[in-house]
């Protein structure tokens, strides 16, 4: 048994309330050391001779990276604080007992020395998701370039952004195509920044407190609000509150000022004059090296206040339904937990998203944001789907180190990402091969995740990374991909109806990775299905689920995928 | 070499700033598996075209605990964001690269993948210890039964304490004695609770803005700390906030108009009628399940504030140097965070120690508290000298898991003990072995952290757990043990004297665990100090230091080290 392995801490990583009384708690081991894992638990402050509290309940595999397994059990209690050590019996044989950091190979005598849980301090601070996100799909804008309300000129619209060039993307033309979404099967709606700024991307305020005029009016941004919620989608909106343009009243005044501004707290200025010449690195911290996004310093009560604010005044004044965070890993833990507090106590069940391109774990653990944008995901899918660098072994695995160090519900909101506005899109990745394309939508939609769709890729949209994945929506039906809209309809529609392809838990799981095959069966209700995946070229028979109902095309599945297909079947 | 042992969270825990530019990462491998492990790093956004900021910093052993080895660099930066990696090489003669939670056997080629570190995130959370704190030794009085201020009954006073009776010590007892205290070369002053209460123990308080009539006036714990101050002494008080008495006033008004209360909400009340018998498990959350001590609600905004005030208070109107907090474990992180902000912005150098008998790492990143009672370090120091359950090796791994997953200052600021008022006296522990308690304190007091000496080891008193531990101090010249206390004075006068001894770096250590002799060596700033152990039984030779100055006794060392000794000697 491998001893150095074995990771517990007792805090919101490994040991959390799933409800007051419901704790779930977790051991990583090394992959494939244990044949059996028993979790033991006793009450930390009634002694056995007034009430015998012991418990041992068996830990099951509930995760596995490229690497480690992780072990869970859920427990109900309800005491003041809990003890708690784990049982380990290898393999090999071996037999250990792991107590607060220690291993004994005899079942420990002095309970005081075993990990505790004070059911109060992880109840309190337990993860609590807003429970419309579950089963949701998330589908991303670029305003500038969604839908104009007149006419473009076409080869302007159509050709990569310009970022000096608003290509004329409007509220009124999104208001105006919400049936699209809704016909796809999108029921959160995620715009990129809508707010005055100098660039059509927007990611540069100017106004945190207006609506861009290009894009429309703070009442269109209402009426696409209420629009969209009669349709059923909800609505997140895109926080820039790393930093601002240097056009924002308060770096304005600094450059007005200078060393006498009011304002010099709100940034972080490292002398005058300010160096601010393209090229040259900045005296002042900025996003990026760029002088034209100085980053804000929320520590100052002043700007934490304000931007606090900024979080409240969008849902008051225009209804949405929470807040995706630019930049946000490079924002502080205090101001996340602050704005959660405040967001939540405004609105409980808006949803709070993160962008991080990592696994995000100091930020998911209740306390500030509710799911992240999943880049790992994205990373993992271009190396099975795209780039052909992963096995399908590898890439069960790399999810598990997700679901393995985050909290369970946290798992089934990351936002699954395939391509965003700031990454070539999936088919350019895919060297246009439309096939893996289709795969890749299959991975997003059919496995655990909130699934973010990027405009246009349902119409199989090319484009490389910088302005050119944000061209215009082909809005032209002789651009559109139609076959690609209706199979990723389809899967979304699936999704929705299916539950236990997402959330049922699962009971069988085959891969091959010589020819890219995979079969994993997830029970949930009474309902049994198996998604049928085939990441590779030439056939990969299935023969036990020929004649089932394959529900993807609703028709019996042949008993065989070609290459880069996928199926679900009933069984 | 053992993959799934490389453990690194890209959190406080494994990379931090030490101050706002100069960062320390932490990896944790499996114990002696590798060869080399190097960092790398690289600005997250600067192309490399444009300046080429790639550095490759060698890693050191700075921690080994029973299984595990932890690497650390310190590396100086200034940028917007650090992107990093880890290249280890084994004892194998395998190389890996490991980044963003995946292993590469190739160099990696694509950075995005790798960890991150905002330095700016990094920076405003970084622990900020007071720096006073470093190198002071605690001295923690029991206040019923320190000192009285008139006669007292001698059987009464020197028998275990009942809890139903007030033993009559008395602050100005304590302002009589505190030259002892000094004299002893402690600096620092804790006290178990002094406001107002039901028991001698004071842990159910009724009134956080009175000190207990029994033990003096505000007036007089004003000049405790005053007096103390004179002699370069700080004083910290017990925060009781977990839970108060009932009669303290919420709880009181509770008992009175039950469910008409307006405070039931500082309390986690379950039903009424209010079960709270002896014996029976009450039907309101309490300390253990002791009616007589209701658990507070610190959820509350108004509790909330209430004992932030209470914090406060002291500081303002006696001038304490900071908390010592009851059961702090079982209270929320939130409230301790805001703690922490109130009472730093009121005294930005109090000291905030947190009770915690395992390690606390989630509560010592930095926005919580400074340090903690260390009972890992007494559970340590019982199984090498007490019980003889561990190795000397076994020992220093022990405390090495508290070094390799801490922030290193914390290392230092933990409150080393070998007992307190909630445990046996080590003599008892030891089975009245005096020698060992001389070993105990000579391991408290010569090694990494903040020693707290319970009030009467410095005379050998002896007692069991319970209210045995808590008997009147020996101002009875006949009961002191003064060479005890002439060993401890020294000790702790050789610890002021030399920091070396405890902040050195250790360049040189060895221990036999057949003979349980140590010899660990440590340098700084050009003193160059051994300490010497021996660990059990007969006679142990170092006959490489034998007629060297050997500092405690300020005699040559005569080459050798008899059962249970310790020694220092220089070079």
């Amino acid at each position: 048994m491998e001893y150095a392995a074995i990771t517990h801490f007792a805090d919101n990583r490994y040991c959390f309330a799933l409800e007051p009384d419901r704790f779930l708690i977790r051991i990583r081991v090394k992959k494939g050391d244990m044949r059996r894992v028993i979790l033991h638990t006793q009450d930390k402050y009634l002694p056995l001779e007034r009430l015998d509290t012991r418990a041992a309940v068996p830990m099951s595999l509930a995760a596995r990276d490229r690497v480690s397994d992780y072990y869970e059990a859920v427990i109900t209690i309800h005491m003041v604080c809990l003890r708690y050590w784990f049982e380990l019996e290898g393999v090999d044989g071996t037999r250990v007992y792991y107590g607060n950091y220690q291993f004994s190979t005899e079942p420990p005598t002095d309970i005081e020395r075993m990990f505790d849980c004070p059911q109060n301090l992880r109840g309190e601070e337990r993860f609590l998701a807003p429970a419309w996100a579950m089963d949701k799909v998330v589908y991303q804008i670029f305003p500038a370039s969604f839908a104009p309300t007149g006419p473009v000129d076409a080869r302007r619209w159509y050709g990569p952004l310009d970022h000096r060039v608003n290509p004329g993307g409007t509220l009124r033309g999104i208001i105006d195509h919400l049936g699209h979404l809704h016909k796809l099967g999108a029921d959160v709606l995620y715009m990129t920044p809508v707010f005055k700024a100098n660039t059509p991307h927007r990611y540069d305020t100017v106004d945190y407190f207006a609506v861009d005029p290009s894009l429309g009016t703070k009442e269109e941004l209402r009426e696409l609000v209420d629009s969209a919620h009669a349709l059923g989608i909800r609505v997140l909106l895109d926080g820039v509150f790393n930093h601002t343009s240097q056009k924002f009243f308060a770096f304005a005044d600094i450059l007005e000022k200078k060393e006498r501004s009011e304002y010099l707290d709100w940034y972080f200025i490292e002398g005058f004059p300010l160096r601010m010449a393209w090229g040259e690195k900045p005296n002042f911290k900025t996003f990026s090296y760029y002088g034209g996004m100085p980053k804000l310093n929320l520590r100052n009560p002043a700007v934490e206040a304000y931007f606090i604010n900024v979080g409240l005044y969008w849902i008051r004044e225009c209804g949405i339904d929470g807040w995706r965070l630019d930049v946000a890993d490079e924002v502080g833990h205090r101001f996340w937990r602050r704005f959660r507090e405040a967001v939540k106590a405004e609105k409980p069940d808006a949803l709070i998203v993160g962008e991080e391109w990592h696994y995000g774990g100091d930020f998911l653990q209740g306390d500030q944001w509710d799911s992240v944008m999943n880049y790992p995901f994205y990373n993992s899918v271009l190396d099975l789907v795209a780039r052909g660098t992963a096995t399908v072994t590898e890439f069960f695995e790399d999810l598990g180190f997700l679901r393995g160090n985050l909290h369970p519900d946290v798992y089934h909101l990351l936002w699954n990402l395939i391509g965003s506005h700031d990454t070539a899109r999936f088919l350019r990745a895919a060297c246009g091969d439309r096939r893996r394309l289709k795969m890749a939508s299959a991975l997003q939609l059919l496995l655990p995740g909130m699934p973010m769709l990027y405009y246009g890729d349902e119409y199989a949209m090319d484009g490389g990374d910088n302005g050119d994945c944000r061209r215009g929506m082909v809005w032209d039906e002789a651009r559109q991909d139609r076959e690609m809209f209706a199979w990723i309809s389809r899967l979304a529609a699936l999704r929705h109806a299916h539950p236990c392809l997402t959330r049922g838990q699962a009971v069988a799981f085959t891969a091959d990775d010589a020819s890219g095959a995979v079969a994993l069966t997830r029970r949930l209700d009474g309902e049994t299905l198996t998604l049928l995946l085939h990441c590779g070229d030439g056939e990969a028979p299935f023969p036990a689920y020929a004649g089932r109902e394959e529900l993807i095309s609703a028709a019996p599945f042949p008993g065989s995928l070609g290459p880069w297909e996928a199926a679900v079947v009933r069984g």
